[in-house]
């Protein structure tokens, strides 16, 4: 079963918002056994949306909007469909009543704009959008399936759960597509390749290898499609069993597993506390903790310190040690890892001074040179790392090497409280 | 001046991977007069890249592909391009030279599937990757100008600036395309439009206007074309003037402008210095303002205060506060605060406390529940916020409205240090 995704809005077009509702839908709709054949961005007039409709029809089964249904001017998707369907819109008073109750439960009155909005396609079965005011539509004609959703992620999101996915389930007979995905660190990805050649040339035909290179990280996609649910995923698993065998160091997790997330389990697991120290990573790997639900079972906080004074001051890192070494240094992490674990009183520290750019780099120090430190009460391990130019990378490598560096020494045991 | 982007790469189609090329293509191809007619996004098979190429040239001009260039074996639009020009790979000597320093500057030794990326289409034109190992390619067939680049972020971003925007400027003609996006915050968008409706139905008629809503903000985007670069600006400027008349308080910056970027140069501008005490935000606030280069002459840094161990420990909080009126509360933002300006000595300070959720919330404080503060040594601001159900776009609201909060009061001068 064959699905294309089209996303309407100039806003995409000119590179104002990035088009992350393609691959949420992608996602959902992969689970349920539907490919997408092609994702296309389109502008929003009437022969932009048209064509790319009538193209799309070429290729899939079933033909998914985003987009241009908001209560303003500029909005015309569903004018657009209406006409193309050739079906009138009919006032839906049960969308009306959902869409004042809504406004009303925020403190917003319902205006001219807002009614409008229960005006819906006679034809089409509506797709109830209960977090927001424009409501999901789907429409079977000419032997396709044709569904049109608000732009809003949020909203997108919950008319895909309740509305879409269901819908398809029931309606449709769809085949299993399988993924899954190995994370790596620590290879790049040429000699990663040349290392895992002869696993790759012995996969099975019926799988498809991927490589997805990230900052720090390379990612290996395994894929697969059929009947058989429960035969593919053991035909995969049996892979990436091997393949670790292979390069079982490198692999830090599976498919969407975020590093922090890796983190999270493992302390919460042993019932184990975290703190940072962060200087040039200014609170980014605290935010990315704290972004987990629960985070706060393992994390106490962090001391952000951006400037020497906050170094010394809360930290008691010793000015002798700023002066003779630099900010930037083994000295300076150590004592901020020292500090942290005096004042959080947690199992573990991270601790991170560095030059992320693009100023304060020096022929001895570039731009990019970090020292990260991971410690407990007992041990202190302490590594420099060389990152690259550009300010935004240096902060994210320099949390992911401080984050795998916790991972690995803890795994090893190389670093018990 | 028309053109077309497409990715290329079953990781876009099945979800695994934004696309985020696409809108920083478009965004360099505008400011040199080049509109995107469509963004297609499609698998890496050779029947699909080439039916997508087709397409395309019914559509476009300039044809630009990104992916598929890497070293491995799933990475096929080289050969697929060479195919489809009827044209062989020939061996480039610097392309070699450059591949094999570049790895080597990175302690990694060359192997043969890095050689390989030295052969590139006898017929093309190459954009040299001084960042990466995968070459850019420039074809001029059939009078159509196709483009191919790696799909890595950071080497498609070098070979764009460096390779693809002096080429098109320095070979085609092309029409002037203004944007103005004006960043409104605090009224939701159906009654902005209300009250901004006369103007809007007032706009000369080669504008465009567009509402692009997002958490907490709504942004108006006004667009024209034609050839009078000069002209073009002071109409959408004579616009924007009239619209900053109608909701002064509302608007808090222009175009790609970010919330921390306005409170940087505020304060910057004085002289000014920031540190904040976050719980819920877990760091988040500090990050976004540790982003900006340069920010060490503003932020002195901050505590994370995830446990209330910490609060009490570190912000001195009493608690008693905390006992009577629970760690979610005006009383604890308003210690945090006063304890954070004795520890850091800044001149602004910013608190916040609250419920991110999924968990801890509570008939009286429901999920979302968020109390921030923002303070000098002589005044404190307190406000509580009722935000939604989701963890992710809590943090990031409380985020915003904190910084807004600091930004309206510093500029009415409600809060002078």
């Amino acid at each position: 079963m064959n699905a294309e995704i089209i996303t309407i809005g100039d806003e995409i077009l000119i590179g104002q918002i990035i088009d992350s509702n393609s691959a949420f839908i992608a996602k959902e709709l992969n689970n349920i056994g539907v490919s997408i054949v092609q994702i296309t961005s389109t502008s929003d007039t009437e022969q932009a949306i048209i064509n790319s409709i009538k193209s799309a029809e070429t290729r899939a089964e079933i033909i998914i909007m985003t987009g241009g249904l908001g209560p303003t001017k500029d909005d015309i998707t569903k004018h657009t469909i209406a006409k193309y369907f050739d079906t009138e819109l009919v006032f839906n008073q049960d969308v009306y009543n959902h869409v004042k109750e809504l406004l009303s439960s925020r403190g917003i009155s319902m205006n001219e704009l807002n009614s409008k909005q229960a005006y819906l396609p006679k034809n089409c079965k509506v797709l109830f959008n209960k977090v927001g005011t424009a409501s999901g539509m789907l429409f079977n004609q000419n032997g396709k399936t044709y569904i049109s959703m608000p732009g809003v992620p949020f909203e997108m999101k919950y008319i895909i759960k309740e509305g879409v996915v269901p819908y398809i389930k029931n309606n449709f007979v769809t085949e299993e597509i399988i993924h899954k995905t190995i994370l790596t660190q620590g290879i790049p990805e040429s000699h990663l390749a040349k290392t895992i050649e002869n696993w790759e040339n012995n996969l099975p035909k019926e799988l498809k290898l991927a490589y997805l290179p990230q900052p720090g990280i390379v990612r290996l996609r395994l894929s697969t499609k059929g009947k058989d649910r429960a035969k593919l995923i053991s035909i995969i698993d049996n892979e990436a069993v091997k393949l670790n065998k292979i390069i079982p160091d490198a692999i830090f997790g599976y498919n969407e597993e975020k590093i922090e997330e890796v983190i999270y389990a493992l302390l919460k697991k042993q019932n184990k506390t975290l703190s940072t120290a962060e200087s040039c990573t200014g609170g980014y790997i605290s935010s990315l903790i704290t972004s987990i639900p629960g985070s706060s079972a393992i994390f106490k906080g962090s001391v952000v310190a951006y400037s020497n004074e906050i170094k010394t001051k809360i930290l008691n890192v010793s000015d002798k040690t700023i002066e003779a070494y630099g900010a930037v240094s083994k000295g300076v992490v150590e004592e901020m890892s020292k500090g942290l674990l005096k004042l959080f009183n947690t199992d573990f520290v991270i601790s991170v001074s560095g030059i992320a750019g693009p100023d304060g780099g020096t022929p001895e120090k570039p731009v990019g040179t970090t020292w990260i430190c991971v410690a407990t009460k007992d041990k202190t391990i302490s590594e420099k790392h060389l990152l690259g130019e550009d300010r935004e990378r240096n902060i994210r490598r320099a949390t992911l090497v401080a984050l795998n560096m916790l991972r690995t020494n803890f795994l090893k045991k190389s670093l018990t409280p």
